[in-house]
């Protein structure tokens, strides 16, 4: 499977000011193109901090990094000077970049009616490391950029949600070059009145018998009691579709079975509902 | 400063299954705290990695180190076992965190009748590296976990929100010791039809006059265009609390009329709406 680690330049993430919902999205992607996310790494709008992170990443070796955020044309959207230090490369002016930014430019003019120069923060936009390429945002200013360091290529998108889905969607998910048969598969059940370590107790036989599947309980109530809702989780990732989502049925009919045989709390019998996503 | 990592345990995370809403519960937390969130790392529920991040955060040597997540009592619940790991320590029975197990089975079997036996699973919750405390939760099963590795505090809580919210508010943050006067203050600036990399141009003075303040603009937009609203977002951390207040005002104030000066766009005059949170 294709290894990725995401990281996320923002202090905005730290101080608490914006959810990581990017990270979320793009870890339910990746799940999609049969990838493995590792790490999401979130880390403050400082040079030195950014590099570093970035080289650790490189280091561990994975097939793609994403960064987000960082592209745009202020002060503090340093992402490309920090992959840059990180690889040990300059930056330099992509002519690309720079054509794009002039088109994004010319379509506001004419869609909006607005007048914007071409000033030295947009162009600080079409600054990219050395020998990287750019990826059209047809959301947004800033272009997304691809630049490969020995074995892993380095993907960075905006921040800003709408561009980095865009530019994720359009220009990234083709880089994944993945067999078209692979798929996701997601079902679910939900059941209360059970404990949830009682109830994981009775599914690990269930692990054992189908070592592909990924089966994992989640209490969905904020009293962590037997009264609450538990979700059971269980999803796989294949090569063999049908197969796959033919194993995954009957993981799911175990389940249930199991579950029918326990006892509920409180004398009330265990709610089960199930939700199937293929 | 206080200096602060949190380590985010759980597969879930990392499938795009849970956004981290803990993660920023913890940054707004410790921003008020006055403390620096320096890090943000999710990692997957595998022993090997799990031990691996929180080895690395150690040899970064911040103050405090949160993990959240995995200390329930299923199959996969190992983030004890993996700090213990990290630390070269071995896991122990904790007296004080049985009883708190206890305690926590009495209150559901009085409260709300249901009868649960002290299994082998929920004993497993007590199961704490050498020479670690426990933090009652008094929202669930799970202790919370203290254990001091050099200088640096490492706290465990549940990924339960609620109980992750109930352990740090209660029991957490009397460890930060810090001056009562320590005060976050924040305030904002929304306003729309001006370009954000004129505005961020504009208010490079300020930052420059305000060196200890935190300024930032985001657009708020889909469309990351002038036509989007911009958030001007401006906050101190100060140890004397009315001088900082005072500063924020200031800022604000200065903010304001440079947006004053500035040439809305397509004919529109910027809008602009005040937010003040001290």
């Amino acid at each position: 499977m294709t290894t990725v680690e995401i990281i996320c330049f923002g202090n905005e993430l730290l101080i608490g000011k914006t959810i990581n919902t990017n990270a979320n999205w793009l870890g339910k992607r990746l799940a999609m193109l049969g990838a493995e996310l590792l790490r999401i790494t979130s880390i403050g709008d400082v040079l030195e901090d950014m590099a570093g992170v970035v080289q650790e990443a490189l280091q561990r070796k994975p097939d793609v990094i994403i960064t987000t955020g960082g592209l745009g044309p202020t002060f503090d959207d340093i992402a490309l000077a920090a992959i840059a230090q990180a690889l040990n490369r300059e930056l330099e002016l992509n002519e690309q970049a720079v054509e794009f930014i002039k088109e994004r430019l010319a379509k506001l003019r004419k869609e909006r009616g607005l007048d914007f120069e071409l000033t030295e923060e947009r162009l600080g936009m079409a600054m990219v490391p050395k020998d990287a390429s750019v990826l059209k945002n047809r959301a947004g200013s800033a272009p997304g950029v691809v630049v490969k360091e020995n074995d892993t290529l380095i993907f960075s998108v905006p921040g800003v949600p709408s561009e980095m889905k865009a530019i994720f969607d359009h220009e990234i998910t083709k880089y994944f070059n993945l067999d078209p048969d692979v798929q996701f598969y997601e079902r679910s059940i939900k059941v209360n009145h059970i404990p949830e370590s009682e109830l994981a107790n009775a599914i690990s036989e269930i692990r054992e018998k189908f070592p592909t599947i990924y089966i994992k309980t989640h209490p969905h109530s904020s009293k962590a009691s037997a009264e609450g809702m538990i979700e059971v989780e269980i999803h796989i990732t294949s090569l063999c579709s049908e197969e796959a989502s033919v194993k995954l049925k009957e993981a799911q009919e175990d389940i249930v079975k199991i579950i029918k045989t326990m006892k509920g709390t409180s004398d009330k019998k265990p709610k089960i509902t199930l939700q199937i996503n293929d």
